[in-house]
């Protein structure tokens, strides 16, 4: 079979829907000499019309409100879906599969939560199922897990996926701001949703890290299988300690394979060396390393969001699906959503991680204090290797902040039990963990 | 054409091919595991036998002499070129592609002289010809610009990608020692050839550039058709001065789509700014960074040489060329090597090129110097945006250091031959190209 025009259908005219139909249709020629396919806009399907965009011009009858004229349209090729949301997107892409269509999404809160169930299905109809976009936006770290890396066992993974949080904690550390005040700006910018639950509490990470997962170990997790925490308790203070002691905070969604070949997955604030790249990926940009066991450390940097970035990898999944088309073949699928191939990793406890952690404590600035801190983390194996101790404001208490050196998380949650029922230690202790291994 | 297990030769068992077949069969089962492929190291070709290598055991028959045993081979599906050199290597893959066998190749030297007449004849018999290892070792450049950023006009490219000019320039810069002193000890690492000419005179960054251009912009450009400027000239005197304007410099290989559709092409040392991403790039590794008019600025990073790094991106075409094999197409060339696809674009000659300019003069030390320098300068429209003078150290001249705006190059050529002819001159002028579009 050689199709000489692959027909697109797109749910959802919102940004990325606006920014892949630009692309489309602005950029036809292009896209036709780069790749050797010919691609048309035959549908975008908006909810609400009439609709209409700067910067484009659809053709005539190409805008509908009806789903159906994309899914179950016999004249479509691939599906594009960019509506987001869980439930209408799963059943509008079940509908498209069943129709023999190849789809391309965006949509990584679907797939962390039913890439199992679509996936099978769409191995079931021999049509591919592309997400490139789904995951650090413009970056090609899908395509470079699934075909670039694939002579490599992952060793591990890390990633600034998050660009909210990354623009916030750049905001905190460059401006000295508060989270509360960045946060505002960043709505006001449209950097941050009205409702910025989802970013600021690692839950968007923590999605695109179980996808990342599936691709680098094979295992389907979700994300309540593992660790997430986000930045909301991080202050302006921390952020200062922090770079005094020669680190940057970060939100890093972190994947690795320990020694007994389980699956660390965790998300959370991360104290990573100033000098290292991953501590100079700034603003609303996305970085994910990748350290293989044949490549060694990589680095992929780039927009992780906004209209065209994100377009520009939807619309490298259509072309892949187009070539699939034009060809008569189906891409391979990722065996991680595939329940007859047992994953060979199980998932690592986040009481069973070693690292590195910074701790500060609130404490009575009197003679001893540090000796019986030193003493409880020294019970459990817990050996500091930094100490900075501040000058007392306007209060009798003192901030104590510590780097240890790689220790068991349950050991130091022990040790923190024990240290917190001290009668110098006032309040609570700020726990961030540290990553080393990202030092390049 | 369903091919269960695909067969592969290898043609030279250096650093490289070595690697390349401990993956392929240290690591067979992953890589099935991950690829849906079944791959079969077959035959390995080494011209002087017996041999061995540390790490890896070659089943029994796999070594031989003889080349034909690979590139006539029947059963030989896919051959692996990794001897390197241009004239040997041309012949074998030519029978190779005549024999219908797929080819992946990691030399840059061959496709940059030879890529029209290799591809032409792999477009014609129907097979694949690989790449990815020839630029930026395991960084998978290639593929992102063949498959990624399709649906990108690509406004600019920036690459670290020779690691032995990078790993030179990082020495002296944190080290602050001379070139020649660096040169030797990488000599003695094995990070610099016995002759390391085609490196630090920037032949193999401009061959690589070569590369790249072909899937950027669609254009054949042999290395001589453009601006290549080593590192020999740099002293670690100029890196100080560099950094004490913010600047650190690389050899950087440069691509960019002019307004009035021209490429620029050079591959020169460049001041970068020292906050910059491609600034923090340190040792041997490579970066390339691409700007794409949706993608926006993007940036990899990796290993760009070494056994493993390089075996992963062979190993990488490997299964890509397998995949074809497998389902019986073959993926589509880029039309820069086409005759038959005129060039869309012309070549921008260095003298027309606008870019900022780092100048310095060893002067007399006396009043007036810098107003006749910068009365010069102004004739021709360079404008001067800072200058330092350095104290006068045992002699009576001084270093006089100057950045200017955006200039053309033709003009700051014609200043300097005037300025090189005043008397308060002293000897030449040193002179480095400044990139700001890399600030990110």
């Amino acid at each position: 079979m050689d199709k000489s025009c692959i027909n697109i259908g797109i749910l959802g005219w919102g940004t990325v829907g606006t920014g892949v139909s630009k692309i489309l249709i602005n950029q036809n020629s292009l896209i036709s000499k780069n790749s050797g396919v010919q691609l048309s806009l035959e549908k975008v399907v908006k909810r609400t019309l009439p609709a209409s965009r700067e910067g484009i011009e659809l053709p005539p009858n190409c805008l509908t409100s009806d789903p159906a004229e994309v899914v179950d349209n016999p004249d479509i090729d691939i599906v594009v879906e960019l509506i987001g949301g869980v439930s209408e997107a799963q059943t509008l892409i079940t509908r498209a599969i069943k129709n023999g269509k190849h789809v391309v999404t965006a949509n990584k809160a679907l797939l962390a939560e039913h890439g199992g169930e679509l996936f099978q299905l769409a191995q079931k109809h021999k049509v591919s199922l592309n997400f490139e976009a789904s995951t650090a936006g413009g970056i090609p770290i899908i395509k470079t897990l699934q075909e670039s890396f694939t002579a490599n066992q992952i060793e591990s993974l890390y990633g600034i996926v998050n660009g909210t949080c990354n623009y916030i904690l750049t905001e905190m550390n460059e401006n000295g701001v508060d989270f509360s005040d960045v946060l505002a700006e960043a709505q006001e910018k449209g950097y941050a949703e009205a409702d910025p639950t989802l970013d600021v509490e690692g839950i968007d990470a923590a999605q695109k890290l179980s996808l990342l997962i599936a691709l680098a170990y094979g295992v389907n997790l979700s994300i309540d299988k593992f660790h997430v925490e986000g930045i909301t308790d991080i202050s302006k203070k921390e952020i200062q300690y922090a770079r005094e002691l020669g680190y940057v905070i970060k939100l890093i969604a972190i994947a690795k394979l320990t020694d007994d070949n389980r699956v660390e997955a965790r998300v959370h604030p991360t104290l990573v060396p100033e000098r290292s790249l991953l501590a100079n990926v700034g603003g609303a940009y996305n970085a994910v390393c990748v350290i293989g066991s044949a490549v060694g450390p990589t680095l992929f940097y780039g927009q992780g969001a906004g209209e065209m970035p994100t377009a520009s990898a939807v619309v490298a999944d259509i072309i892949d699906a187009a070539k699939s088309v034009k060809n008569g073949i189906y891409p391979s699928i990722s065996h991680a959503w595939f329940p007859d191939v047992p994953a060979e990793v199980s998932v690592c406890p986040i009481d069973d991680i070693h690292t590195r952690y910074y701790l500060r404590f609130v404490v009575i600035d009197k003679p001893g204090v540090l000796a019986k801190i030193g003493n409880i983390l020294g019970d459990y194996n817990i050996s500091i290797s930094s100490v900075i101790q501040k000058e007392p404001h306007d209060t009798d208490t003192v901030s104590l902040m510590m780097l240890t050196h790689k220790a068991l998380e349950k050991d130091i949650k022990t040790a923190l039990d024990q240290i917190l029922k001290l009668e110098v230690v006032k309040g609570g202790v700020k726990l961030i963990r540290i990553e080393e291994e990202v030092d390049f």
